[in-house]
């Protein structure tokens, strides 16, 4: 079979396909042919050698993805040959509150990931997707959907009326959007370029900030609330936009921190405004299997589509990569198996 | 100024028009001109005597209603002459967890309710109405909104995915519909009437279940949900339903005690079921002056409109409360003043 | 090895030794030399077939139990020979909120219980038990102390000050007791002996009531409570206690539904209490392994010694659960093997 | 009567005693003889300026205080005269959560304060305080207790067999061990003095780290903790510390943020811990009436004596405020008036 692998060293120039033998599941695992996987920066982290530098090569990355199972183990029970499946980020995280000992067992790093044709997944770590996505959508779901319904649903309890921030127009930023409206709430995104506020309104934004031309988007949010601040701010940026997150929230607020794409230091937090405005910043990483079950009834009731950037071949998978590292997507980038 | 008071006894024969004079407000007090009022079945209980039997006579009863405030005392701040008001049912409940003390505070009985031309009431106990609300949609709020709003969304903590039950077409009910599907859960209404049922869908229910030709709605719940049961059930018939909705959650699903329509005290529930389904029952009695804002914010922000059964003009108010007695309604009925 | 079985029909006279093979583990699962179990009052309704009907015979019985692994499965990662364990309860239910798929899944029925000398149990089915606890300690809580564990701390989350009431004085009742005064609560305890009520006061109870000399026992927890009722009622008895334990408890006020001693099917429910009060009464089946960890460090931390009744040997069992049935005695009921 | 007043700019040098005529109660406000005073950090800021450098001067300062009620409004219903009562810190947080526009309504700051013999405060600005404690323990409990209250008890939800972390020796890290301890978690003092964390483990502490000849403290506690982390860390350092409180909680686990003693921006934040972890940091700024109710409740089942450091005369309040400059403190340093 053809899988993607780093070799030699850690960038995307040593990310190479190679050829390796179909991979047998043991009693309780299922191999699955893999239809689509859809990328994360996280990936990037993690071909780049930032995340992991010492994760044993060759490796195959890529956490996200979405196949069809062809062969099951002896003992497996929960799934039969020909069901769609989605692997789950965190496999040993099946419910409950999260624990240090599921942290080894995530997907594409360092357990092998799905930029491949097959692969071998205990069946404990598997959840069935909604049948009216297309294997891209679907694709879309395992960490930037989790992560949302995490965020927004699971512990920020959003409710109608409330007032959601969402940064960027990203995987997990346009996910955030879509339950918030799923739930009744208002949303403002923030991002900086018109063309993509445009086109998250058309996904049911309220309001768009371009924080280019209104870097004090913070106090842009306080004007759209009347001078109170945000319900709830899904922080992306991290170390370059968690003051400004904490300025646009309400007094009893919540900031949850999804993303450090502009740095994980932050040296400039205002502890004062944590404190007198009783925020809670809380970090969301992932979620668990019970949470992606919940939402896939959610996705399936409301009928919500993901949003997906660009489709590429699986041949292509490095260009796919390289769009993301530019940073010009809106929604997910997926390659095609 | 014109009002409706009991007199003489209790039943809706007693209920008369009468002639007093405008009350004066005092410091922390408004005057309002109410414009309309909504009926509940409450009403009705105070009305017979059965709510509270040593209630002293001469008296107003309605607690619903809204109107305009026409007269401010010397230390009120909270309010403007020409604000649209409507008096929360609880005047003491303003925010946090209910407490034995507000017990008394409640408007319609003890304190003096809206049937009536105008109406002063301590600024405290008072809440602005959206904009966009029709005066008898405004009036529709207090009760029936605020108490489907505690059940669905404060303690029921509805999200995107859930099923939620809810029992027949009156006020309560619509709204519970209403804000389940404004957070994005399935509903299933169960109604003695297809054709109110047909209005049910109408209004975004996605199954409806007629208790009369279907007895055993709660197998018709549990086979919906492909045996599980329905996360939440809200319970308005009281002795007559509560088994059966015990019957009709999930494991570790929760029942909502909102209605007594059909008795108070039950003899039948099956304690055995409720602990090995770890099932939540929990009373909702109305809601907090907070829980009573962040519903017209939601409101707002999804535009919804109460569902109005009728309308009656004022001289017609004991026809109004007769046909609330006859449960043929669907959705509030209305008396504007 | 020895083992006794309920063989030819149900009743405490069809429970006889008998001789079996010792078990031989799977992969992943582990042989316990048991050294002591609990009898709890479902081990009655076990064998005299109320709980099962159509449990097929010969059948072990008793859930509860501690022991020594003696024997490990080829994949088994958890545990080693020498560790001392308890069973959990619901086998299947480890970590998050209760599922209908879990329930098959319990020991003593409809899974072989552990009134044998030798028992096979899968990994994930086990805890650790704390050092310093004896064998017959230890023995009580897998049923007992994780209900108590699951209805006090879990869902009651006490509070120091906040007012608890326990009936009776059995396992849970007394776990109930030890856990809320280990929150700093005050504890009040209904019994109807008063040589029980000084052993509860004693263990630390602030206040004994006895329900034969005060049958209107909710009224003096009103009284003890200044007017206000109880933060929390855990109620083991079912039809006959529940109406008073609606009455006992402060508005906004909490009952556990814990046993059904007396019944299972209310008599007189009085739902207008439980509406104008917002009550929540919620059903408490026993919990989850993380439950069982976590009231594990709670006893550490504390130190707290689990009360035992009586310690029969295990040739005496039958005697064992006579005395149970005759619900005479204080604290847990234990067969050593 | 007697009060000190800030006058002609901001510092202990410009804090004297003055004469001033006794304030008279408004309708709804009591007139209170000031018995004893705490003193807390945020009233050094006040008296520096840094707190609110453009408070109108003469300002009395001192925002903790308890006293006797000696006259009464004509429309006060909550208390009588002799009562003795403590300020709540935030006048206008009377239940529920905090909102944005109570935070003008501190004592001390920008409302006056009770380092004076008399002060008129509004009747819902009060509570009763625990009859056993005497005058000096009940002025430490306003800021420092309820802080400590709501970190650890109503947003930490400490239960027992938890792991707590508290920095310092301070009133809120004192209170913070004591109900923690109350509820039967284990606790870890960090403290830069031996002597201070002998007297820690005497009121309780289980584990003692001297974060000067141990500075490396988080991995202090994850070393207790089996490598796991605490639950929850109580935050009194701020910019120097809270790097290392993140490193020190488990996955899942909670920063209360309260206090910054060391400076307000954070310099060295790492998101990914946060992000990875689950962490929740969560500012504590004292709480509501609701929440030193349900304390002193706490305290009163538990007969908890509140620390106290030191007992000035009110003629030598300037020395107790440059005691608590020096932080050589153990506990609450009081002035009695």
């Amino acid at each position: 079979m053809k899988l993607y692998e780093l070799n030699g060293g850690f960038s995307l120039d040593h990310l190479k396909m190679a050829d390796r033998p179909i991979p047998v599941p043991g009693p309780r695992e299922v191999l699955i042919r893999i239809r689509a996987v859809s990328l994360n920066a996280r990936d990037l982290g993690v071909i780049d050698g930032f995340y992991a530098p010492d994760l044993p090569l060759p490796f195959t990355p890529v956490s996200d993805g979405v196949g069809e199972i062809v062969g099951i183990g002896s003992d497996v029970s929960r799934f039969n040959i020909g069901d769609r499946v989605s692997g789950i980020f965190t496999q040993q995280w099946l419910t409950g509150p999260p624990h240090r000992r599921y942290a080894g067992s995530t997907l594409g790093s360092p357990l092998p990931g799905l930029l491949t044709e097959y692969a071998v997944i205990d069946e404990n770590g598997l959840v069935f997707v909604p049948n009216y996505l297309t294997d891209p959508e679907a694709a879309a779901l395992p960490c930037a959907g989790v992560t949302a319904w995490h965020a927004i649903v699971e512990e920020g309890r959003v409710k109608a009326g409330d007032t959601v921030v969402v940064q960027g127009t990203g995987g997990v930023a346009l996910f955030a959007l879509q339950f918030a409206k799923l739930h009744g709430a208002r949303v403002i995104v923030a991002s900086g370029s018109d063309e993509k506020l445009a086109r998250a309104k058309a996904l049911g934004a309220d309001f768009g900030i371009n924080y280019r031309s209104t870097p004090d988007w913070d106090e842009a949010v306080r004007a759209i609330t009347g001078g109170e601040g945000a319900d709830h701010v899904v922080d992306l940026g991290g170390a370059a936009t968690i003051e400004r997150s904490v300025n646009a929230v309400r007094t009893g607020g919540r900031v949850s921190v999804v993303g450090i794409l502009s740095g994980a230091r932050t040296n400039n937090l205002d502890l004062i405004a944590v404190l007198q405005k009783k925020i809670t910043l809380q970090g969301i990483n992932v979620g668990s299997r019970a949470m992606f079950e919940a939402m896939n009834l959610a996705l399936e009731t409301g009928r919500i589509r993901p949003v997906i950037d660009s489709v590429f071949p699986f041949e292509e998978a490095v260009d796919a990569l390289r769009r993301l590292e530019q940073g010009v997507h809106f929604g997910k980038i997926v390659v095609t198996v």
